[in-house]
């Protein structure tokens, strides 16, 4: 039986990235791609709830000979729509992309993309999300979906461990500066915020988020390491966020812990 | 100097949580309320790009003698917001909740009121949200705001470690049966989707997503067992997601992991 793979993303179903991913993999299994029917970058993991949803088949991509779906909500309820409503199954594998610019270090967290991705994961399917450094409309695909259908052939052969997400950036390099793949932790770096303001018509104060990329961390095992040197990172993501370092500190300094 | 305490939430600025959080901690500084205009339940870990952000004073804490301010945005933007416009500098601690609902578990993946404290933390704020297992609107918050209090006490007393992230749920039980604090790690559980599919007045099909919690999770050590018994849970919180075994995993198989 052909492996299904669902695909999804947060960019929305008409932008190049999913179609670019779609293109990379459809030989390798059944396609079904549920995606959002509008952009969702920085949604993080956000669910609808409290609001209703649709959800409809559309021909985005019957030229390929794919069914599509498209659907008003997040990336995350995308994940949850496919496997409850459409597929009544665990697709084998969870694709998500392409996103068009960086998913990389603590972007993971604002991520509709990384989020659709965890959110399978959840789910007990391997999934991996795959994002491109270039924001431009008409970017260059072309090594991210040589990457994507690397990483999608290696996780259909052969049985991957358990809550198995990766986080896959590939820099805007062309294919003859690409390096390869390389396996790393996630940076820390962080988004130091700016926030423009402005007054509107009425004079009222209003503001647009801006901000510069800050990394902190001059670590050579790094993701932003691997993607300045002209790899494509590929990081593996917990969905157990305990931090067992913190909770052993806890114990020692609050063997007590109850209130007084 | 007394400490600067960031109070936000994600079931907006007028819920009752908020307020008693606020009423537990009053005393322990000066209080900065940062909150959104309306409730964001389930907005993850999103973020306002490419559409505006209001952000306005108001005098809902008045009565207390403590500043305020409403923005549109979400509970991530509110923390962006506290820090880069209106105080210009790092709270000491960031108090996210008293959220109307519980964010044990994988729940915390969801949860507007942990991602506002999880990105105080990326910011470097040592910081906690705060959830009661009780819904209604009239919930009883005596027991949540001890256990605020005790906490946040003993995070302005002395330095907590870097990336310090707390998760703290509160069981919905009578201040005679509270056993105390425990600390935990997060319960390998998830939500079991049941999408509710009906029919609009024009006879198009839109759903609501409803769920059920399964908690697949036997150990004696998770949160969901901790509040099971009468204990509040403390989860520390990691915002590094790198999962190292899975890194370990794919290192071994993957030494040569390069494109064909």
């Amino acid at each position: 039986m052909r492996p299904i793979i669902l695909i999804t993303n947060d960019d929305g179903i008409t932008a190049p990235g999913i179609r670019s991913l779609i293109e990379s993999v459809h030989d390798l299994g059944e396609i079904i791609v549920v995606a959002p029917d509008s952009p969702q970058s920085g949604m993080g993991h956000a669910i609808t709830i409290g609001r209703t949803l649709r959800l409809d088949e559309v021909d985005v991509f019957q030229d390929m000979g794919i069914k599509a779906y498209q659907s008003s909500g997040t990336p995350v309820d995308c994940v949850k729509l496919a496997h409850d409503v459409i597929l009544h199954r665990k697709p084998d594998i969870c694709l998500s992309g392409i996103n068009h610019g960086s998913n990389a270090s603590i972007n993971v967290i604002y991520s509709g993309t990384m989020s659709a991705a965890m959110e399978a994961a959840v789910e007990g399917i391997p999934s991996a999300g795959f994002s491109l450094l270039d924001f431009n409309f008409d970017a260059d695909f072309s090594v991210a979906k040589k990457v994507a259908r690397e990483i999608a052939r290696r996780m259909l052969a052969e049985s991957m461990p358990e809550n198995f997400l990766l986080n896959v950036n590939i820099p805007k390099v062309k294919e003859k500066a690409f390096k390869g793949i390389r396996i790393c932790r996630q940076a820390d770096a962080k988004w130091s915020e700016n926030f423009d303001r402005r007054k509107d018509p009425r004079g009222r104060d209003y503001y647009w988020m801006t901000g510069k990329f800050v990394n902190r961390d001059k670590g050579a095992d790094t993701d932003i390491e691997a993607l300045n040197e002209g790899y494509a990172s590929v990081v593996p993501v917990r969905i157990d966020f305990t931090d067992e370092k913190i909770k052993q500190w806890l114990e020692i300094k609050y063997p007590d812990f109850r209130l007084q």
